[in-house]
């Protein structure tokens, strides 16, 4: 069969999609049951169990349609609130956000794991730092028993993650040795990871260090500071009338704009209360909801995309 | 002269408070400035840095005289929030609400010292213990690292408490042992404790404990549980009316009944959300200010008590 023939076949859903094994290397949408130019779409909420306000914002979109994928900041004061949601909701696509900075002036976390076992880690008083200066000696060493130490407590209070990813991209964003790092422990745990391929220009060493089993997405879109605020819909729009084929992640930033989540980031507007509610307002839209159906685009998610590397031991 | 007319002469400002050293033992009030019958008050609010609410509703008290001394939970992931205050205030009455516990179920916190040198104060998720069972070996080492920790990391952060006193009253309420521990952090920072005589019933070490440079108050009043909501106004109305001579401390707990301090305690009504509204409300109020006057209530701070301790070296 030839390659035309077979996408128009698995396009008009005449063949299931284990067929298309005879033709060239599959793609991740083909894996997933579609056919090559689907547009799949994961619509992902980060920093779950930062705060009560971003808890939830992000559980009224779950529950409404708004996300159907997040992931969880277990060192957050806020965790077990969500991670007591999220044993609620075991069919739900809920990974990790692995935490290794605590960004804000006013409301602070720190490592889940002993202080003194991750001394590249903390600042002096015992929090993440707020950044990390050029000069700064992140032990990797240091994050592989943090991570591991909140891959355990999310797994000891009932989590069972579908992902991993990485708040602020740190892990994937810094350096080879923590991208090492983040795949070494998703690899133990068979977890996907979230490695776009929009980001392989920027940050060579990733296309570098995955292998032939890691999940790549095709990309990850998302707000970016500078955008007027009036102007967020009209990039929402344009990024969803002008999706190209395989699998994207939206990755969105939910919380109300109400006193807990102002105070939490009053330092400054990015990534704060006001930026997070209209990040709430477009993906609660009907109009958000609308462009999904007039474009075509499907959503998926990390569950699913978790059960395509793990087939069944006799197909291997 | 005799006592009847010393105390004449000093309840009329004849005297300074130190001409009655002439006398028997000073009274604290006498030590203080006051005549002997003096009713002197500190109102302090508990639990400064837990939420942002709290933080928010007893900065307002503060700023507005319904309260004049408060005390702050470091652990807690509001600190920075409120440290940052108290070094704006620097003359402020801001001690600390030492942390032994994390009570909450969907909202929690863990030591600042690592945990793993603390482990009796921990649950099996690094948390501090929600409560300590019976069963419960709080190991007084662990207890006193934990402290220390607490106090240092306040000082590095700015704070520069003016007293001691423990969230849940642990340090006070569960043994010697544990309160022989804060009274030697307390020494080492010549700093007061909170420890009124109103205990000593119930808890006899307390006063088998404290030696003669411990400052000791008359008397702890605070809500507990089991009033209703409508009777509160009733109870501090009472209490201010048939306040006796001596130093008395209300220990109250003020937030506001928002979504991010309903969702913190939501498992409880007990020094819940609404709890600490009515608070809130009755120490704002007009009220409250007339019960001070009309019943001739003197408010004092724990920086004063402190200064009766340092007498300078010439007159020790």
């Amino acid at each position: 069969m030839k390659n035309a023939a077979l996408l128009f076949a698995l396009a008009c859903g005449l063949l299931p999609a284990s067929s298309a094994a005879q033709g060239p290397e599959k793609t991740l949408q083909e894996k997933l049951g579609y056919p090559r130019d689907a547009k799949l779409l994961i619509v992902h909420a980060d920093d779950l169990g930062m705060t009560h306000s971003v808890n939830a914002a992000s559980i009224h979109a779950f529950e409404s349609g708004g996300i159907n994928s997040a992931s969880l900041m277990v060192p957050c004061p806020w965790f077990p609130e969500i991670a007591d949601y999220a044993k609620s909701r075991p069919a739900a696509d809920f990974g990790l956000h692995l935490v290794l900075t605590s960004e804000r002036i006013y409301y602070r976390w720190g490592p889940v794991a002993p202080r003194d076992k991750v001394p590249s880690l903390v600042d002096a008083n015992g929090y993440f730092h707020h950044d990390w200066p050029r000069e700064a000696r992140i032990d990797p060493k240091d994050v592989e028993t943090e991570i591991r130490a909140q891959v355990a407590r999310a797994m000891a209070m009932g989590v069972k993650p579908t992902h991993l990813d990485s708040h602020q991209n740190r892990l994937f964003q810094t350096n080879k040795d923590l991208f090492e790092v983040i795949l070494r422990v998703a690899h133990e745990n068979n977890l996907p990871v979230l490695i776009p391929r929009n980001w392989f220009a920027d940050f060579p060493y990733l296309e570098k260090t995955v292998g032939p089993n890691d999940v790549v997405i095709d990309r990850v879109i998302t707000m970016e500071p500078g955008l007027a605020p009036e102007k967020w819909p009209a990039f929402y729009e344009n990024a969803l009338e002008h999706l190209e084929p395989g699998v994207t992640e939206f990755v969105i930033h939910l919380a109300y704009a109400d006193a807990e989540m102002k105070a939490a980031t009053r330092e400054r507007d990015t990534w704060g209360a006001d930026w997070r509610q209209r990040d709430f307002d477009f993906f609660s839209s009907a109009e958000f909801r609308k462009l999904l159906h007039d474009n075509q685009i499907h959503l998926i998610t990390w569950r699913e995309i978790g059960r395509t590397m793990n087939p069944p031991a006799k197909t291997e």
